[in-house]
């Protein structure tokens, strides 16, 4: 098995992170008996956009090629670019462009990872949020106007249809029923947001009809933030919107512990588009550059990579690897109480491993 | 002192809290002398829709006529109702018609609550959340098209305009700035929905450049969740946006241990139309008709009323007597672990008060 990988450091941390993925990834392969064709670029990066005006160039997709998947780092650097120009010119490009229509993430307490909750251990929180990944909330439709005046006035519009509601919803019902608890929440606001959201209600009623086997339930968002701090047990896969799946994938993730150790997937179930893997936590311009940063949320979204390709067993040796390191102090990051920067902590992985 | 009140009980558990909080009232009004006059509604219920077909009377603003506030207790029934119709034939309609433009809600560790954080102590969860009341994201503006079809799309727009956030934001700095530590947080998402959250951001740069000696910083909306579990002790006072604000001052509550106590303020700080003052836990079907619910949070939206009014002294004795019964197992309901029901619960704190 060959697979080429895209590999884009971005910025920040992520210029640290991405090589300790790879790290990881490369030694995984020599074990399992894959191989791995590492393409980087040093486009969708603030330094980029410094010399080139652009964050990516205009033939990104051609540069890009075909790859298996995309291994990404992290995008942003505020004190030269505003994030919704980095964002919007990089990272939501590849959701949109490349379809990438669902966002994985998972909210599991890991062992060495201390929760902010009281009373909770390791294995007593582990859930699946998927997030709309293409529309709804983040649209660039709308307008302003009257600028500068009394009666300035901007407008954005919330778009959802059928066909992007559905799809996602029907990967969160196929994924909540290979799960054993079989469990599904969604996330709403049909109480307030009067038009669009008691549209996913009857989306999400329909798709249900289909999945006789998989008890659901629904909370409306102000509550379920509540329910991820006061119950996060009750959860096995929660289904948003894309601004909703955006709040409780931090939320969900900080429950349990910390953003700094959480994976994602932007994933195109169609496969008729790579699909791109990343940690949660961004580019972090206040830690970058000085070797100290987490590299297991980096790690954790290659086991991620790799179980998306299929490479199950390679994947689930490489968590089992991050939780092995988590448990030694002397190999964590200082972000977890531990001594370890980001190299000897990917390098500790990667020893696990083998 | 007289102050004409409108009591509107409402549905479900809004009906058992409302006496204790009337009970408190009209304790703290012979203590601190002065005169409640009630005025109690029937409408603004799901009891009332099902005997006329909709949540209010066509003349409602003439039978509320000019009282000093309004004692809400909580409305919906979902199961004969569906939530956007009752919400937005009543509540939502207060907060609009009387231009309720500020949404005021504490996040306070109390004695007695515990915290679903660790190693959380009462007095060190000490913020307000100000949110937006009116516009933004809770708007009814948009559509539906191609209905039952492939193509079926809906639209909702998010509408903000400078008038009514700057009168938001302003509200909000000028509470930080009468607070010891002067701090303000900005609820923001501006890397993400492009449009009407960069708007927000300038718009809350323009104001704080009026009040030098409060300190602001902003977040965005993911990771704020996020830092309300991990950090709660950094924040003062948060503003944000009407969905936002939602949110957060469901979550902020939560992180203090329970929403089963927590009051909130529907306030027109201009004066001219009455606030609004409930409790947040909302009508809570499940435990309806019980006599079990926690009347606290019914009690303590009676402070803030009293605070508005200008009852300064009757407020923070009531805050007192709250505490007081927090303290004491037999006391408190059964939510927290207590014994007594809402009356009994009620009783104790108008008797803690004298
Ligand atoms: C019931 C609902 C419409 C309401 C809101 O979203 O504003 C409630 O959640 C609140 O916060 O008061
Ligand atoms: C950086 C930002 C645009 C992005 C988002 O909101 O989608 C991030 O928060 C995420 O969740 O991946």
């Amino acid at each position: 098995r060959r697979y080429t990988i895209a590999v884009i450091p971005g910025d920040g941390i992520g210029k640290e992170v991405v090589p300790e993925g790879v790290r990881v990834l490369e030694c995984a392969a020599a074990l399992y008996g894959f191989t791995v064709e590492q393409r980087w670029h040093d486009f969708a990066s603030c330094d980029y956009y410094a010399r080139h005006g652009r964050m990516m160039p205009e033939d990104w997709k051609e540069r890009i090629g075909s790859p298996d998947a995309i291994f990404f780092g992290a995008v942003g650097w505020p004190e030269t670019v505003p994030d919704h120009i980095s964002l919007w010119g990089s990272l939501l490009q590849f959701r949109r462009e490349y379809d990438q229509y669902v966002n994985l993430r998972p909210a599991r307490l890991l062992p060495g990872v201390p929760s902010p909750l009281a009373g909770r251990e390791p294995g007593s929180i582990d859930f699946w949020i998927v997030r709309e990944n293409t529309e709804g909330e983040y649209s660039s439709v709308g307008g302003h106007m009257f600028a500068g005046t009394d009666r300035e006035v901007v407008i954005q519009e919330t778009v959802m249809t059928r066909f992007g509601v559905d799809r996602v919803l029907r990967y969160a019902f196929d994924l909540a029923n290979r799960r054993p608890n079989r469990h599904l929440t969604s996330a709403t606001k049909s109480n307030g947001i009067a038009i669009t959201m008691p549209f996913w209600d009857q989306r999400v009623e329909a798709m249900a009809a289909r999945y006789p086997d998989v008890r659901w339930d629904k909370y409306h968002i102000d509550i379920l933030t509540a329910q991820f701090v006061l119950n996060p047990d009750r959860f096995d896969v929660v289904v948003a919107s894309n601004l909703f799946g955006d709040i409780l994938s931090d939320l969900g993730p900080a429950c349990t512990g910390t953003i700094g150790v959480a994976p994602s997937g932007n994933i195109n179930p169609d496969g008729t588009h790579p699909s791109l893997f990343e940690p949660v936590h961004g580019s972090a311009p206040d830690i970058a550059g000085k070797g100290i940063a987490n590299p297991v949320g980096q790690i954790w979204s290659a086991a991620m990579m790799l179980d998306h390709l299929g490479e199950t067993a390679a994947a689930a040796a490489i968590m089992a690897a991050i939780e092995t390191v988590l448990k030694e102090p002397g190999l964590r990051t200082a972000d977890l109480k531990g001594k370890a920067g980001t190299e000897a902590c990917g390098k500790a992985i990667a020893e696990a491993l083998r």
